[in-house]
């Protein structure tokens, strides 16, 4: 409040690495995290927005115009820049570009021709190359001369005269390795993806075989930039706690400390399509009318039956949806999967069938009730099973997030088919 | 099949790397496994196992003696160790740490001391030591010796005479840095953390700094072992995954290729805690059977109310889940968050307990039931997000998991209230 305080402040901050500066705009509500951008330092600010989350940046870079983004972007490299470039808009975007030096102009450039699910958008460019026949002690002077191998990139690319990579170097073997020895007797087989596969593609590739990097290259297998384990933990983080917000109903770049406004907008379309299930739900016990009005321990009961089986589809679809992203469901296993899982559906469903039966038995005391809502589980837990592989299977081979729509399809089907079992046993055995 | 095709599936298997090995095991049911298991040479195996998860780990070790044990076992390292002791019976751990050198078994024992989810359990004990007053070069010679420096760890830990940790050096620093000055002038603050620690303090301090390690200390700030990038890495993903898991309602450990019977295990529980609460909300509906019995359009429209609610409810839960795990919740926040999601419950609430009072009314042309209809939804929504924010919260100050048990008490809560604001405004002014 007083400028001494905003000194005292200011000189806290901006001792914390961009990280934590990050993090604790993330703490603070729109409002606030604007008065304290104001006290960070002009040269703290860039990697501060690229430590940032989109939401985040987006706020802080929605205020700026083209100069002080251009400021901002000169503390940054050229792939750091396009974190900046990608969410402000296109004018600024053109005006910063513009005035970049030929060098970052064609790099950033480049990078930003990539879609944002493609590799080549995430590459960093700064690789230190170098040639296969060279002596690792030449290779340390190098480096030490050049500063090119910068915290946080641990290997060294090996190229042939036409930058086609041939190979890697670790920084460890580089250390411990005999000095007088050449690269080639050091390097490791390039692990590599191209530049135009698929984020989706990137993670399953690096978790199975626990890459800590990953060399990008063109269709000539020509080194274009590499991601480093950073961008790997980072993406995949990101992944798996998307798949957990979408699950739930919710878009994965909501954030805890936005406004009211974009809180209300965020959480509409989920409600909107949720809405139209429920109705939809609601319309199938609608056609029963005649049976809920003849025996009101129906309508008492009916929630249980949707429940147990959104529960076995929801837990089924859980496994199904972490299968997928851990590159686990391929082609000779499916079968064995719906197998599996109709069994397990078949077994629980009995089981908490006879379970629910008895409890209906015990409150109402009608055995053709405790029958009808028996059945009713039973079918409904057996399907919504098999329903939480199918769904996530189909949805991920046409290409969609298997999270995001899986939720609210595999409810739909368990409402529906639970309802429509219940109410209509019910109608053919008890309606009189 | 035939003994031909047995080798040269052997061979392709065996010249994979290890966490290759373990992600293929992982994509096989357990019977197919097991096959799969033997093909792997005695070398490679103790590597797959400890790049496998804690399910097939113990899938495979199940039917290992003592001696098998011990077999894998003497391939690893002591940290390496911990993972496949942890997971045999008491007796084999015993027999196989007996048969171990002093220096290995003290090591051992001493991780197999903390708790398992304390961060001591997860340290790597291949530490490099050097002191601050010893030249780079030096160190990069005693480093060539000595093979000290394995792949996966990029810093060297800086003591003095007392084992007091003082100090990081980066391989980076020791690569680029002048090689004739002193340690001192290259290396960093420690940023380390306690042995007894939980792992969840781990992951909010070390995702909020971005750190690449943490060294571990104990309350003197000797130096005992370290988190690598790698495991943090690993702990982070998995963390993000068992909120997904436990938010669908199963229990993180459960695996898409268990067997049937573990299937049917690991779902019951839920299914079970879930059957309580969806008869919890069966007898708020029982205490209104007079209402239900003389409208049944009530029992038509009951469950639109609650799956809004429990939407509303669920979304607010999901980021406040994903802000704990970052530690953004902190004291002064808490009020303001609150605040917010009262509002945004209130005005979704509003826009969409109109809609749905016009739908309801469109359907059923009368303006009670799509008045106390309205009502009924804005209370839930309204109620069910604060209730997302504060269960967790809760929760998670007693040290419970709140993604685990903040699902089923929210659906609960939803359900609860939207069924009794529904049936009992309806007993107030529709019931005759």
């Amino acid at each position: 409040v007083e400028e001494a305080d905003d000194k005292q402040t200011a000189d806290f901050i901006n001792d914390l690495t961009a990280a934590e500066i990050a993090r604790l705009l993330s703490a603070f509500p729109p409002k606030e995290r604007v008065a304290l951008w104001a006290l960070i330092t002009p040269e703290n600010r860039g990697h501060v927005l690229v430590a940032s989350s989109d939401n985040i940046r987006e706020q802080l870079l929605s205020q700026m115009g083209a100069k002080a983004v251009l400021r901002i972007c000169r503390t940054l490299s050229s792939s750091d820049m396009v974190w900046i470039l990608s969410v402000v808009n296109d004018t600024i975007a053109e005006a910063v570009t513009l005035a970049l030096d030929n060098e970052q102009r064609e790099q950033v450039q480049s990078v930003l021709a990539y879609d944002e699910d493609q590799v080549g958008r995430y590459m960093n460019l700064d690789t230190v190359t170098i040639r296969a026949d060279v002596r690792l002690e030449v290779i340390q002077r190098y480096l030490r001369i050049s500063g090119g191998l910068k915290h946080g990139n641990h290997d060294l690319m090996v190229v042939d005269i036409d930058g086609v990579l041939v190979g890697t170097l670790n920084v460890i073997d580089l250390l411990n390795g005999e000095q007088s020895a050449q690269v080639s007797e050091y390097m490791n087989e390039p692990q590599s993806i191209f530049d135009t596969a698929s984020v989706d593609e990137l993670m399953v590739y690096s978790r199975a075989a626990h890459l800590n990097f990953v060399p990008v290259v063109d269709g000539e297998g020509v080194l274009l930039g590499q991601i480093n384990a950073e961008d790997i933990n980072e993406l995949s983080i990101e992944r798996a706690e998307a798949t957990m917000m979408n699950m739930a109903g919710i878009g994965e770049n909501s954030e805890l400390f936005s406004g009211i406004r974009s809180g209300v907008q965020n959480r509409s379309t989920w409600l909107g399509i949720n809405l139209i299930t429920a109705f939809l739900a609601t319309w199938v016990i609608g056609q029963f009318e005649e049976v809920l009005a003849q025996v009101v321990a129906l309508a008492i009961l009916m929630p249980v039956v949707a429940s147990m089986g959104g529960i076995a589809g929801s837990q089924t679809l859980a496994i199904t949806v972490r299968g997928l992203a851990m590159g686990q469901i391929v082609g000779s296993n499916r079968s064995w999967l719906l197998n599996k899982e109709l069994w397990i559906g078949l077994i629980n469903g009995l089981v908490w069938a006879l379970v629910v039966a008895l409890l209906a038995h015990l409150w109402f005391e009608n055995s053709a009730i405790s029958t009808v809502i028996g059945a009713a589980i039973w079918i409904n837990m057996a399907i919504a099973s098999i329903a939480g592989v199918i769904i996530p299977m189909v949805l991920h081979r046409m290409g969609q997030d298997p999270a995001l729509s899986g939720a609210v399809i595999l409810t739909t089907v368990s409402d529906v088919v639970g309802f429509m079992s219940f109410l209509g046993l019910a109608t053919v055995f008890i309606l009189q």
